[in-house]
């Protein structure tokens, strides 16, 4: 970085920092241990943590505590079966009112994987509570041999890896086209990254058959919506797979424990949780997530678009971005997400003049297609009020939209797929707020 | 797959199931709600949960509760500000006796990411408490500016993400080279993989200006032990970075919380956990951890290697591994992982006949350099007894050895760097256990 131009970041070792420091170069010579003999350290096995604990203090803590941190000192073991965060962590999911969903709080995230603990999730008649060893999904309808596979049957195939992001079609719907929503969390917060792994559905068509004429796949969930919908056999046999794992573990009971139909790129909603059947037809199933929900209204037209599974190229700022008050004018690295569920993103541009002038970020590699991309993008910021924003463009030549072409060409509907650009105001004091930059 | 040489995997679909299933196609129009006025359904925000289960049974449990599940109706909302696993899942890491370490579960993970609650964990005084707020960095010795950051301050400078696996020196050390532990966690799960965000050394060096001369950094963890380790400022310089977060959120306490210096492809050790000091100088500073441990002594020439920091090309077979049991003969996905800390992965070969002939597995796409690599071979088990075992061979050239060759040229030690060939045998019977295969 420029020094010349940089605030400085940190601050300068004081003398009293630095003598303590030294004090502890080689702790194998004279350090840390120096009031216990060289026996005791040579036996240091034998000794317990309280023993340790009482030697410590004399030597390693100073009189600056915030140089050398009063944690230094034997802490407890950790509880080793299966970690937590640390106590001092409180970022959560934060519910929607209705308590149907839990968003992702992306503005406290670092890469693209999002923690499992904070995947967002939305559900319509609840989590339910299956027993793995219970759980079956039927494959029936148009196909030689229907066929009836347990959890441990799916895990007996092949098996395949992939980081995919999901996002709901009503994510930064509603709300997020005005200024309401404060913060990234709120207004953008129903999408996640997760490594799934599971086995394509495309090998379980070709164990079960499937009859000329299969146009179309009924996924139907095992919660208490029966939650369904009718999926294009191009699809199911393209990309489709049922994964099990997430992240490494079994999928977590909110994401669909213990099977979740993966269909890359595509709306939340349609990716099937708790995922027990799958009927193979020629023509939609017109269920009601498909005919009462998840369809399109265009005010403009007052026509729907259905069948939208798509997420078009979408990005957000995560930092700096709502509710965030920056210490003063200097350095900041611009950061946040990019994704496509069309193609892998191109680039992602960056503006902090309101949209006078823009820029390229660099792209995290690997760019994995159909996951968030993490972009960031060195910023000085001179302290003045300005606007700030990012817009990515995918492979295909998408161009991220804004508020103002999507209202001027569909109305303030549609509730669903709404990817307009998102403004975020920085003003003079350093405060950051959610604004409307048509 | 070849259905005629496969063993059925799954059921065939009874009558039951299918008379079942067929009466819920379509929820929309006479579905699940049958018995539910269609004003009822329009207004079904209205609708309690309760409601709505007196409903279900009714409709969707046919007799064959095995085929629908006994789960289908609502469950509770979950818990949706930090989620946890189900309650039908056991995995755990599993601490070794001393309970300075706790392994990592691999042969029930998936995929490349080791969640974070199951990242193995080694420590040399327990897990200390930090409070982050209070934690300091100290970056001095040669150079033009001594500085102090906080972790606030940390996250002001440009960050970087990778997915990176630290492994234990020790993994797969000692009792490994035996038979004796029978599991690949027991074996080998002191070697796990996260996406790690940070701040590159190089960054915070440019900023406190590194002396003419200086070619060592001392890196000090705030633990009770005060771990600490000598690095060569070329691999400081090259792709060393300071870590606040894994996989997406905070580092985990036992991972190093809130700060972990990352040198990718070195031994876990070295990769300081709770680092609150760098200290530049012209020559290593022979720490305890590098002097009495952490060399390696090659018991045939009575000589010990020192500052092999770099964990060569390795592999194991996660499935199947010891202590499973197949179900019978038929087809199986062997899998398991292979890393590198020199270089990415070339290729991994699979024997299942004990070592006479080799095939290539597929990897898992993207192959990222210094992180594991997922493998996949697909295999039709005939039923008889044999001995499967993987290969890595990273981009270097190197080839991952056999025990015997390790053995002839470096006696039964060194207890660090053991990477071996692991051999698993598979009894007539479809019991696995780890066997001695030179």
């Amino acid at each position: 970085m420029d020094r010349t131009r940089n605030e400085l970041i940190g601050e300068p070792v004081s003398e009293a920092d630095l003598e303590h420091a030294l004090e502890e170069d080689c702790p194998c010579k004279e350090g840390m241990f120096l009031k216990a003999s060289r026996r005791q350290i040579l036996r240091g096995g034998l000794m317990t943590a309280a023993a340790v604990s009482a030697l410590l203090p004399r030597r390693t803590l100073a009189a600056d505590d915030d140089a050398v941190g009063s944690w230094t000192r034997p802490g407890q073991v950790a509880k080793s079966d299966y970690g937590s965060r640390s106590q001092f962590e409180k970022v959560v999911r934060e519910a929607t009112p209705n308590a149907q969903a839990a968003l992702t709080p992306l503005q406290s995230l670092w890469g693209i994987i999002t923690p499992s603990g904070l995947h967002y999730e939305r559900h319509h008649n609840g989590v339910p509570t299956i027993n793995p060893a219970q759980h079956r999904l039927l494959i029936h309808g148009m196909v030689d041999r229907p066929m009836k596979y347990s959890v441990a049957d799916l895990k007996r195939f092949p098996s395949v890896s992939r980081t995919i992001f999901i996002e709901c079609s009503g994510n930064s719907g509603g709300t997020a086209r005005s200024t309401a929503p404060k913060t990234a969390q709120a207004a953008h917060g129903l999408t996640s990254t997760s490594e799934w792994t599971g086995v394509r559905v495309s090998t379980l068509m070709s164990e079960v058959g499937v009859k000329d004429g299969a146009a179309w796949v009924l996924a139907e969930g095992a919660d208490g919506a029966l939650l369904s919908r009718s999926v294009p056999i191009d699809k199911i046999m393209d990309d489709a797979f049922l994964a099990y794992a997430q992240n490494g573990e079994a999928i977590r009971p909110e994401n669909g424990y213990p099977l979740r139909l993966i269909l890359p790129g595509w709306e939340g909603n349609i990716n099937i949780k708790w995922l027990r059947r799958l009927k193979v037809g020629d023509k939609p199933f017109m269920t009601r997530e498909e005919t009462s929900k998840y369809t399109d209204l265009i005010t403009l037209t007052g026509k729907a678009r259905q069948f939208s599974w798509v997420m078009e190229a979408k990005s957000v700022i995560t930092f700096p971005s709502g509710d965030v008050q920056l210490p003063g004018k200097g350095f900041y690295e611009i950061t946040g997400i990019a994704w496509s569920g069309r193609a892998p993103i191109e680039r992602v541009e960056i503006t902090t003049d309101g949209g006078k002038t823009w820029a390229l970020a660099s792209l995290q590699e690997p760019i994995l297609p159909k996951a968030h991309v993490r972009f960031r993008y060195p910023w000085f910021w001179d302290g003045r009020e300005t606007i700030i924003e990012s817009r990515a463009t995918d492979q295909t030549g998408y161009v991220q939209p804004t508020k103002a072409f999507l209202t001027a060409h569909e109305g303030v509907g549609p509730t669903y797929h709404y990817n307009g650009i998102q403004s975020w105001k920085i003003s003079g004091d350093g405060s950051v707020s959610n604004v409307l930059n048509d």
